[in-house]
């Protein structure tokens, strides 16, 4: 075992603060991380926060985590000592169900084992995240990083690169395909870019006119006002592929409507309630509306070489770690383009 | 030009009658057909009644026909004199937009010509159904019938028949696939048949526990009573795809459920009001929630060729066409097995 510092929460109401853990001993298959870098996302305030009621405490958030090697186990054969590596929202899963053979572990039949707020697969020992100074993970589930790339903004490419970059290849994104992304945040900015290094014709489609030159600078060809309904008549049966990053209630039938014939529009965000959803659009032409939950671990290292060979990272604000709670106050109004990263050497 | 015998519609709230119509001289692609038999579609009643607002009177309706060609044009290659053909929903369509060239007619980009209720392409000349003694229609849109089926019985393939084939192929629908269908009535008898005939394990999903018995008959190997609760905790993660053929409201997200991951669900019915639908079961397991139209007419034609090898007819009641109001009657009672089929020699 080792000692990692970190920043926990101890309760739903209470500041992250800092705490101390253990970590295992790298086993003959485990990679140990000294972290650099941890990115903020949005679902981490919401478990933070208890908002999805199944919080545990103390809690070390963070999945967006990079950093260097300092060990391996006898058995490693992906990873020295030294090598940048990084590490995402998974850190195991039952690696035998129809999901895991088929590499899609986030959809693992047992449960996967999440970077934090869950357990490892013995259901037990609990997971602790990115918001500390070590992680030992099992190489399975490690991702080479590229140190072509900017280090603490490859962080948000874990979670929120993953995110967006899974779909945009489920539904076989390709040169001239028309992409609309619906919101600019953390996960929107992250579908421009990486639609546009596809060959995409990017639409951002936001509430937003003060979006459209930040959007354009991202990648965007075009920018649609979704606040103006001659919008929806002027981009009807436009898209091929609708990627849509908004957790607020919103009108799917609007965007069902942009879709072509067969096009498929995929939800990232959960809205609070459930949305209506009119048969219509979706029997006159064959139109698809789907999810998707971040991507499997051959996906994301697929993703994290795309974006080293086109040289994409996530536009963020690097912060020290102790200004984590203010960090969260900010993301709340929106006010972060796009992505805070923690710099761990400031723990 | 010829005269035909028919029964229409002449308003809304008028009972159908018999009528008298024209039919075009063959041009040098039309083929001329002496109508059998004709099948009654749920979507007569709709727009015999105006009940999709779009209606225009006389109205003939009609779009599941059988019969013998009596002419052929000079450039007539597939069909001659003597020979069975059916029409279903479609007569013609722009056969440029990509719609078009990808054969899926339905979805012309310009408006398929529909089989009565609308207009040939010249968007003037208006269509009259197959409730009538004869129809003249492009050979592009004339379908082969095999004399190995119960002439009367094929009539509600095409539309019935077609529009349950056309997810369970384009689903791609194989043996041990798990095909859930829910309801029981014209579409989802044939979706039974159909998914039974491609070496799917089918269970029938309804309310009615007295439904079981002839969901069995007609090749289900479970049935799942949907008023029960435990119904969809058992049966959760279990279906590669849900054929949901129901236009009266229901929970969308109970049957999301249902669904593997990567699994679909498609509709075929239009509930009256949009349907609250959750994001969680879309995202957990990148499932899809769809719609499916009728199909193209190479697909119809591929489906009419399977029901032939396979032996694979409707269910009908066969009714002089005097009896067509009262079917009508019947069928807003869900009483018919399953479908009405109107023997035009009684004309």
């Amino acid at each position: 075992m080792s000692l990692a510092k970190a920043y926990a929460a101890a309760a739903a109401t209470a500041p992250l603060a800092p705490f101390q853990l253990e970590r295992r001993t790298p086993g003959p298959h485990d990679v140990q991380i000294e972290i650099a870098y941890c990115g903020i996302c949005h679902s981490d305030i919401h478990q933070v926060r208890n908002e999805w009621g199944n919080s545990t405490y103390p809690m070390v958030p963070g999945h967006e985590i990079v950093g260097k090697v300092t060990a391996v186990g006898a058995q490693v054969k992906g990873f020295k000592v030294g090598d940048l590596a990084g590490v995402g929202c998974l850190v195991d899963s039952c690696r035998t169900c129809p999901s895991c053979q088929r590499q899609l572990e986030q959809f693992c039949e047992k449960g996967a084992a999440f970077s934090y707020n869950g357990t490892e697969m013995d259901r037990k020992t609990v997971t602790q995240g990115g918001y500390s100074s070590s992680i030992v993970t099992d190489e399975a589930f490690v991702l080479k990083i590229s140190p072509k790339l900017d280090l603490a903004a490859t962080a948000p490419l874990l979670c929120a690169g993953i995110t967006t970059y899974s779909p945009l290849r489920h539904w076989k994104t390709k040169q001239g395909d028309r992409v609309g992304v619906v919101g600019l945040g953390g996960l929107g900015h992250m579908a421009v870019k990486l639609a546009a290094a596809m060959g995409a014709e990017v639409t951002m489609l936001s509430t937003s006119k003060s979006k459209e030159a930040d959007a354009r600078r991202l990648g965007a060809q075009n920018f649609g006002l979704t606040s103006d309904p001659a919008t929806f008549k002027k981009l009807a049966g436009h898209f091929d592929l609708i990627i849509d990053t908004i957790s607020a209630p919103h009108d799917y039938n609007q965007y069902l409507g942009l879709l072509r014939v067969e096009g498929a529009m995929v939800l990232l965000g959960v809205p609070p309630e459930p949305t209506p959803v009119s048969a219509f659009p979706l029997i006159m032409g064959r139109r698809t509306l789907s999810g998707s939950l971040i991507g499997g671990i051959r996906e994301t290292q697929e993703m994290l070489d795309f974006c080293a060979q086109h040289g994409i990272v996530s536009d963020i604000e690097l912060i020290p770690v102790q200004q984590v709670n203010e960090a969260y106050e900010r993301m709340m109004k929106n006010d972060v383009r796009y992505r805070f990263v923690l710099d761990m050497k400031t723990l």
